[in-house]
């Protein structure tokens, strides 16, 4: 039984340059085997800015993959605002603070009125956990449905319904998947709704009432599948029916990436009971939140609490808050959408092994085909050749298959026309 | 069901000054209702300086309650490092970076030589949370003991075993409760071995394989039980012996706090299986980790993998590595002893209602009795009291009557001198 990460580092499968060589050894010694690098040959990084981030020598390369950067490396805005803070206060949520409620007011100003609550986690992982604490404890139900190939943390409760992390992390026995919205399997709105209807089906005959429906609004994992909008809403409408809740997850898709909307499942016309949120939230600074409507917390608030020491600090207020401004002042949700809709354009010109690019924003999948058939080791050899070519990006989906491009916000059309000359040039060389 | 909470604010029943009133309404319409403030009249805080914290008025409070800020609020040596490493890479541990790996061997240098591995998460729930999965995995058993007013994290696996957080709270059908190792009740050699022992045959006799046993290794939700040193040996051979580990939950009394030793697991001469670590590790950044026995994880990192988007990052360890040297340079485990003790004299000398000081270091409890009984009452009325005097200590234990004093290691003999003199005063009003 092997963990099935794509694209990860193994272990003298390659002769690595003596820094890398002797930095993967101290990471053995000293972290243990649970840790895993990307690629064939590591990549060894000292700074970034905007989307580049540069090796110990000084060599640039382009990022086109890491989404908690959002607002691009080392924004020098989100910088100012760390330390200033930092250097004042870094109080906890026990005591009054004016910054956690002056950005918790502009973090909710971006959703529907029904979404009014936010309470601060320092993870998108933790998010998803107090997710389903609440859900649990607001439906009297355990049931979760997930798609085939989620990922949505790594807490103990959290990790029985993310599939993605493979065979050696069981699912919970109250867990059940479904396929992913693939619109070539036929229309997402009634195919995917008939797989939710159906679990919910399967854990109502083994006596399971069901808690939540939880999906990443992008299925990053699952290999990208964002078209056509809409077609989440009669799965939200079944899970309901079911006395169960619906929570977004939106630590990748959120904060302007799917370029029609400030969150994914604003392209899809619901609601959410809950929506997780994550990585981009501080631009690298740990900070996560899970915003909600208020009947999903009333009962668990009278009778329980809930406090995370670092979660919703000052530090981490400060921060968030100045993310949330370059994302609004800087107009990145804008960006996402031109730009995205650029390099999906860049993508399908490039024929070769590329099949299918799905897409929303600056959130891309790509398949990568021989014969027509997924072909992961393909797919591997483009992502590691364009590491030659100081580009990043990564592989995703059930199969491996699927080039998984998610570049900082900031990205411009002058960095799509660099990625696909240099995809062009790995693409000559399969 | 009421949440227990010690020291929590009511909302309602204090008139409150006009701008802490507008404070706690906004607190309510975005934060809603799981969040708890301190005190009958809540802090309102924005600036700390050493154990120093301030209020918008300028107003001085002596910080003598938050073990976050360990080496002193804003230290000028932590904010550089911080920010140094922000303005360069916030990376994370799929990428190479020197950064991670060198903390980690400097912490790993704090440990006897068998706790040889290290993984990072933002917070100490997440630590615990990781633990026991590990712990799970490599045990193939499921049962937890804890003990009876036991805080380890929030989490759904770990509130599991948290009872501390009240009724309100289920506990798992997997986890036994113990009584804390309360000296007064025999010797806690023997009694609190007896105890463990019992619950491991209860768990056995439910057909429940025993997975671990996780002391907070000073007690500090239970009422702070420090002494005598070396009696936790016997309960973690019981544990061992029935094919179970120890966590020494280190996220409280680590870091040099408890005076003796720079982890309190030391003080009783044991080598735990897994150490979690958390609140002061970073300052006040969001950094935690977990130290382990290769044995705890060389399974599950066979076949599973453990990535945390910013547990380990580059500013995470930077910042971590400055408060490590911060105590070492400043010599902080001594101080604690030094000034600890010295603490723990001024306070036996007060009188009063004030009952047994259990102290190890910096951390004290101290039991207010009326005619011998305990008085959770009486306790948040010197609480509270103290907080009128400009002090900050908070009330712990199942019955709410000890005193929970938990200062900065910075805090010095002045300090100590100016605390003895407010509670004075507070204890002759009552």
């Amino acid at each position: 039984m092997r963990d099935p990460m794509p694209n990860a580092f193994v272990a003298g499968a390659v002769d690595l340059p003596e820094t890398e060589a002797a930095l993967v050894a101290r990471r053995q010694n000293v972290l243990g085997p649970a840790y895993r690098l990307f690629y064939e040959r590591p990549v060894h990084l000292v700074r970034g800015e905007g989307v580049w981030l540069y090796d110990p020598d000084g060599n640039a390369y382009l990022d086109t993959y890491n989404n908690v950067a959002s607002v691009g490396h080392c924004h020098p805005h989100v910088l100012a605002a760390t330390a200033r803070q930092a250097g004042l206060l870094a109080s906890h949520t026990r005591y009054l603070h004016d910054t956690v409620l002056t950005y918790a007011e502009k973090l909710l100003s971006h959703f529907p009125p029904a979404l009014c609550h936010v309470m601060f986690t320092c993870t998108g992982s933790e998010a998803n956990d107090l997710a389903i604490r609440l859900a649990r404890a607001a439906t009297g139900g355990m049931g979760v449905i997930v798609t085939e190939n989620a990922y949505h943390g790594v807490t103990a409760a959290v990790a029985e319904f993310s599939p993605s992390l493979g065979p050696g992390v069981p699912l919970g026995a109250h867990v059940r998947t479904v396929p992913a919205p693939d619109a070539r399997l036929g229309d997402p709105a009634v195919v995917f709704t008939a797989h939710v209807q159906a679990a919910i089906a399967d854990l109502q005959r083994h006596g399971i009432r069901p808690a939540v429906l939880i999906v990443d609004t992008i299925f990053s994992s699952d290999g990208v599948f964002a078209q056509p909008a809409g077609f989440l809403a009669g799965a939200v409408a079944a899970i309901r029916a079911a006395g169960g809740l619906f929570i977004a997850d939106e630590v990748q898709p959120g904060f302007g990436r799917t370029g029609d909307a400030m969150w994914g499942f604003q392209r899809h016309g619901v609601v959410p009971d809950m929506v997780s949120l994550g990585k981009p939230m501080g631009n690298g600074y740990p900070v996560a939140g899970l915003v909600m409507q208020p009947h999903v917390v009333a009962d668990f608030g009278m009778k329980a609490r809930y406090f995370n020491t670092f979660g919703g600090n000052a530090v981490a207020a400060a921060t968030a808050m100045a993310v949330l401004e370059v994302v609004e002042g800087e107009g990145l949700q804008d960006n996402a959408r031109t730009v995205g809709a650029m390099f999906a354009g860049a993508l399908r010109g490039l024929g070769g092994p590329l099949g299918e690019v799905r897409q929303a924003g600056l959130f891309l999948g790509v398949d990568v085909l021989r014969d027509g058939a997924p072909d992961a080791a393909l797919a591997g050899r483009i992502v590691n050749g364009l590491r030659e070519e100081r580009v990043l990006i990564s592989a995703t989906g059930p199969k491996g298959h699927v080039l998984k491009i998610r570049p900082p916000l900031v990205f411009g059309a002058e960095h799509v026309a660099i990625f696909a000359e240099r995809l062009g040039r790995v693409l000559a060389r399969l």
